[in-house]
């Protein structure tokens, strides 16, 4: 398909890396700040500009990778309509496009990151569009470029996207915090690494609520006691240990 | 080396196959229970014991590997003293051995269990000894099981057992309570797997504290309000929302 990418942050550049690896055309990239339009436009060998109106008309797809703020001041801006136009946000709804837009939605389900150059292997998309059609082409090409493709209301992605924060943006925060423990006695967070690649290879082929372990799975009162005396000094830890701990004993009726 | 293996539980099942797999015997495996004593020595080819008195006295190395609150009991039930002992506990002091043993420290920090019979590909060792003899031939024994040794105090390895629980443990309740929002709509957890894979993989080589993003990291209380009120049917769930996402706001000096 010809596909013109609105945007030139993370989203824009791993997706259209992955578009055009799969045998689609990005002919253009839209982008305000003409350093980030440029330099994602070399690497995906395509013009590209910094202007509403001189977005071309041409394309059969037009994706839309901004913030979720601007997506609705960049629908609004548009000077013509897109054959077909989706957003890839997961909060946003898809009436954040007029009736008369042919708009969906193209939500992919993983993180992409300035610090990490490598774009996921796997890429589970959330469709969604407003009549069969949009739908099916949105399906197509979504399967062109995964073998994970869910169609998904707004709503239902809302609770996806809610899920996303926990399992991605929560856990990495947890290993921040145990990097700052772990740094205030020199040890480095390498020890770390091989336990967080088998925590989350476990729950690759298994459930995590049949994986829990722990002292709060078994109800070991003692250690959970000995662990909060440890974090007195960082209370904002103190009080994640002690909420999740309690959510894990009630979830497996333990007391503690 | 000649090891004697105390117990027959998880970490006893992946620590000993670790050790015949690199070259060493295990002689025998003591358990109080019969079936699960009987099960390890015949996947470990060697003989098993239920009864102290008959524990083989010939080992270089012996290796407990029970619950924290039964390794004191078991020590003071052993009628002769090994050459050489070690329990396996991330929280257990060294000091559970009486000075007139030869007591030591062999903690792997990883996670076994039932539900998965593939043993980690990597295993950090934390190792402790009371003189320079035992933990240098502790350090050689580790060494030739892993790459990644590490010589810690027990004050040490507490903090380090505490980081393993918030990374392991911790982590894999997020998912659980993510499991169980998706379940409630019908959508199966399969469509997190690659995020949660990516997220292990993003910290493997780079600082957690580089990778954070998400609407806490970025200021974005519209979207929390919004999950906050998708979690109105599930308080346990909302708490610990809200517990994590203004630590984050608060690492990153961020206001919600």
């Amino acid at each position: 398909m010809r596909v013109v990418l609105i945007g030139a942050g993370n989203v824009a550049h791993h997706l259209g890396s992955v578009i055009i690896r799969n045998g689609h055309r990005v002919i253009q990239v839209y982008n305000r700040t003409q350093s980030s339009a440029k330099k994602l436009s070399s690497i995906l060998s395509c013009d590209f500009t910094t202007k509403v109106p001189e977005i071309d008309r041409t394309g059969e797809l037009y994706i839309i990778a901004l913030k979720d703020d601007a997506i609705s001041e960049f629908i609004k801006s548009l000077t013509f309509s897109p054959k077909l136009i989706v957003h890839t946000s997961g909060s946003c709804s898809i009436d954040v496009f007029p009736k008369e837009l042919n708009g969906g939605v193209l939500y992919p389900l993983q993180t992409f990151s300035k610090a990490n150059k490598r774009t996921p292997s796997v890429i589970p998309f959330c469709i969604e569009a407003r009549d069969r059609k949009s739908l099916s082409v949105i399906r197509k090409f979504s399967r062109s470029l995964s073998d994970m493709v869910y169609e998904k209301t707004s709503e239902e992605r809302e609770k996806i996207h809610l899920c996303a924060v926990i399992v991605n943006n929560f856990t990495n925060h947890l290993f921040t915090l145990s990097e700052k423990i772990l740094s205030s006695e020199q040890t480095a967070f390498d020890i770390l690494r091989p336990l967080i690649m088998e925590t989350a290879l476990k729950v690759q082929d298994g459930k995590p609520s049949m994986m829990q372990t722990g002292p709060a799975r078994r109800g070991d009162s003692k250690i959970i006691k000995e662990h909060l005396a440890l974090l007195n000094k960082y209370p904002g830890i103190k009080k994640i240990y002690k909420t999740i701990s309690d959510s894990i004993a009630s979830e497996y009726d333990v007391k503690l």
